[in-house]
């Protein structure tokens, strides 16, 4: 938790207790009207009058971006702030965000009390012929974006101490990890997630969901055969301890539930169950649940609420963020589906301790594929994953808190690379880095998961990048060891015809062209390349053993 | 059209052809970047660098959208307007947008040129030391959004004269209906639909897709065996004559089309028939028709492009715009879909002389709702769809110009009610007049087509209206009045405890509270109501009919 952000209605008293709290911190305070004030050097109301409204907000949004990229600061926020996407977006990663909440009839007194103090104070509320109605219908509007907040203060009645205390008490709490903040929010046109990752989130989906769904009333938990049995009955429990009814649906496990037909019984199941608008789908489970289960809440109802609880190492750190959801196809892997965010990820790294081996090696797999993507994925200097992993301990790679600090950099990586392009126009093909041939040695020979053929891919990728003197041995040792660390295999058995043809049936192999993710001459760093000659692909199949 | 709008890279000459052309043309000229320097007091540079590119991009789409409800004006737009989708929302009602472009060396020259002979002009782009490789860069990232214009001037190697000759002649053809305009743009967060209605544009639907689709190579033609015998092949041969490959799929006509095993068996054809990411699905039909191709598009690949071409009254004015798609369930009605905005919405009355009698009068009862709901709807002051309706003739009503007219006010009221809440939390819901009892009337005695069970909830909504002193028996009269003028039915037949069984399993009945959209007292007034005693139903219901 790097800073403390306050947001609530004016006359809740943010500047104030930003400037108290701050200094019981040590951090800095800033107010962000009053940056807004310097910017244009007048004040809010000739900004309102002159520029109008939609520049005011521009500039908000510009500051507090600013402000968000900070440490050690608290931020007093517009009363107006809340409303905007783009701005949750710059407040989530790693702030606590705390609504200061009142009375109106409260509120209205404060400010009339500060106009009264200090005569060039101008609160354009108390114009108004019924400033407590005019408070109430702000409330009633802003009250779904407030609620949104990690805690809540309630200022009534209180000195400015004792919020200041309160406040204090919940930076604590968020510092020693006993109140859950998201790492951060992933902000597209069509939705808003909030990602957490930590150990033992699991027993504390119910305050989580709750918070997110206010006014939901039943939670219908979509698990398999293998996941439900572990760990269906914690999440049951913690949602029925938040006033959420609760159903389980259970499909057998594995890819063959990925299926249109599967699609079409949990439809019934739910609608059968007359499931309504407000209701939640609680995805529990691997990849296949969280894409099954996606789909199943993007289209029921034309679509309800939706929450991962990814369950495999994979969809930790990759298929339960991102909001691609869908099933299979007789023509191919994922070739039905929809873009439709989630609106809560919980991560909880202690249930992997009960993933078998193999999903666990896989799950590796999709690790080190964003540790190869990382610069580019993020845009930023100096990539920290594959390091990380290599100097690991055996003993770390198995460890809860390691695993937390390791899903919550993929988790960040991935959400910086759907934030940018959540249909996968630009810059989200490079998470595809190893899928093309990948993808078709998986559906050349079913005895590889997906993370296993994935890791062949990326061998094969990058030695076409060396091919085409686009990478070096140096890059491609360093990836090759790793995957061989996390004994992920390094030979293909299958046939090089069907790989090829394969190759072609990819759903991203638009109007006949291919597209390949291949690495730079650094580590983290991808180039999107069309123009690869097939003689090429086939020798570095070729060359990691297919036939 | 009302205006001319200006769009092009810098130093296309936006601003002069403005000045010139509105002198022509007898209009106003007004040029943004100019406004923005009025309204901050400084130069453009100088905003970038104090209040930052967010601040001034608020500033220009601010002015731009007060522009864009002048007449008799031509704007000039800063080179980058064309990025932000809101600005394309106030471009499009009534405007006629001309894309101005040139080879990048020319416009370097000419920025060259402008800056020698006026010391005083700042073009940032000469500061660069590869002025031309920026302009390209620019111009590959923008092409796609120049693209959108309804035509283009190439300017290269001619006199501004010729090219001010050029802007008249487009302004004579969109005058005279040669260059189709869109009537408006629906813009929501997941996507941008242009809404075209014009007599004859089904023989133009090539070049329009075309314009939207310019990468595109196959065209996917869903319709059914009603309307595709019909219809389809002038859109084919439109497609073809544009570059498409196009493929007809055709389904039984009725509502048993709309259904998950007709979604399947689509997904198969479009899937072995390897359709790819960049391809269009052209709905060519009725409601039936738009809400199953649509969703078949939705999820297909995890979705496609979508073109509505709407061939009944039904669709035209209500369903084809908004992007609500799905099927049916056992359990109901639209109980499976998604919300997904097609890029193009092609409206030609043209086709409403082949509509079966029945159809017809059944698209009237949807006319007639928005002209009941159209001051809520678009929030202005005086409704005039339904006087329309009782002044125009009979020979009015089967006119196609008086038709294309009376469609365009519909999709306008449509467009206005889904632009601010695609989802359907809140205002949406208004469309809904006459759909709570409609629906359940509908589901009780499937011999009423759509439009008839809703013109029966009509008059039983505005009885409960009145019954509950909210609305007067003028208004009723009114709307009665009309519905008897087009034959919709004034009597149910069927059974009340069918019709309250069916009320509830409506999808809206969100944890068991119904909603009703209930008129006020005034014509095109109506409000979102909660709390209706199921007594006061049962009555309504009886008084119509209901046994």
């Amino acid at each position: 938790m790097k800073r403390v952000i306050l947001i609530g209605l004016s006359g809740t008293g943010k500047s104030s207790v930003a400037r108290r709290l701050s200094a019981r911190l040590g951090f800095d305070a800033i107010d962000i009207d009053d940056e807004i004030v310097k910017l244009f050097g007048h004040g809010i109301s000739e900004i309102f009058r002159r520029q109008g409204e939609s520049v005011f907000r521009a500039a908000e949004r510009r500051l507090l971006e600013d402000a968000c990229t900070r440490p050690n600061l608290v931020i007093a926020t517009g009363g107006g702030a809340v409303l905007d996407e783009a701005n949750w977006v710059s407040m989530r990663p790693e702030s606590l965000i705390i609504h200061l909440t009142a009375q109106p009839e409260e509120l209205i007194e404060r400010l009339q009390r500060q106009v009264a103090a200090d005569s060039s104070t101008v609160r354009p509320l108390l114009v108004s012929n019924d400033p407590v109605a005019d408070l109430e219908r702000m409330w009633r509007m802003r009250r779904p974006y407030y609620e949104r907040a990690d805690a809540e203060i309630e200022t009534g009645g209180k000195s400015l101490e004792d919020v200041v205390d309160d406040a204090e008490r919940l930076v604590r709490a968020a510092q020693c990890g006993e109140l859950p903040l998201p790492i951060g929010t992933l902000g597209v046109p069509t939705g808003r997630s909030d990602l957490y990752v930590a150990s033992g989130l699991l027993e504390s989906a119910g305050r989580l969901i709750r918070r997110r769904f206010p006014a939901a009333r039943r939670a219908w938990i979509i698990s398999d055969s293998n996941v439900a049995p572990l760990w269906s009955e914690p999440v049951r429990e913690s949602l029925e301890s938040t006033g959420f009814e609760a159903d389980l649906l259970a499909v057998p496990a594995g890819e063959t539930s990925k299926s249109f037909e599967q699609v079409s019984r949990l439809l019934d199941q739910l609608l059968n169950g007359r499931i309504d608008r407000r209701d939640v789908v609680v995805a529990l489970g691997g990849g296949v649940v969280g894409d099954l289960a996606g789909f199943v809440a993007a289209i029921v109802l034309r679509g309800v609420g939706l929450v991962q609880i990814p369950t495999s190492l994979l969809a930790m750190v990759d298929s339960s963020v991102g909001g691609k959801t869908g099933v299979d196809h007789a023509r191919g892997k994922n070739l039905i589906g929809a873009f439709y965010q989630p609106q809560l990820v919980i991560a909880d790294p202690t249930v992997l301790a009960t993933l078998p081996e193999r999903e666990w090696r896989a799950g590796w797999a999709e690790i080190i594929k964003h540790g190869m993507i990382e610069t580019t994925a993020t845009g930023g200097v100096e990539p920290r994953l594959l390091s990380r992993i290599e100097n690991a301990s055996d003993a770390e790679l198995r460890a809860v808190d390691f695993m937390a600090s390791i899903v919550t950099d993929n988790v960040r990586i991935k959400r910086a690379v759907v934030q940018g392009d959540e249909r996968e126009a630009g810059l989200r093909r490079v998470l595809n880095y190893g899928h093309t041939l990948g993808h078709a040695m998986e559906a050349s020979n079913y005895r590889y998961v997906h993370g296993e053929a994935i890791a062949l891919g990326m061998r094969a990728a990058i030695a076409l990048a060396i091919r085409l003197g686009r990478s070096t041995e140096i890059i491609a040792r360093r990836q090759n060891a790793v995957l061989d660390r996390l004994q992920l295999p390094a030979e293909f058995d299958g046939e090089l015809a069907e790989v090829m043809e394969h190759i072609w049936s990819d759903k991203k192999a638009v109007s006949g062209v291919l597209t390949w993710i291949l690495p730079g001459k650094k580590i983290g760093i991808v180039d999107i390349v069309n123009d690869v000659p097939l003689a090429d692909v086939e020798a570095v199949a070729r060359a990691i053993g297919a036939r």
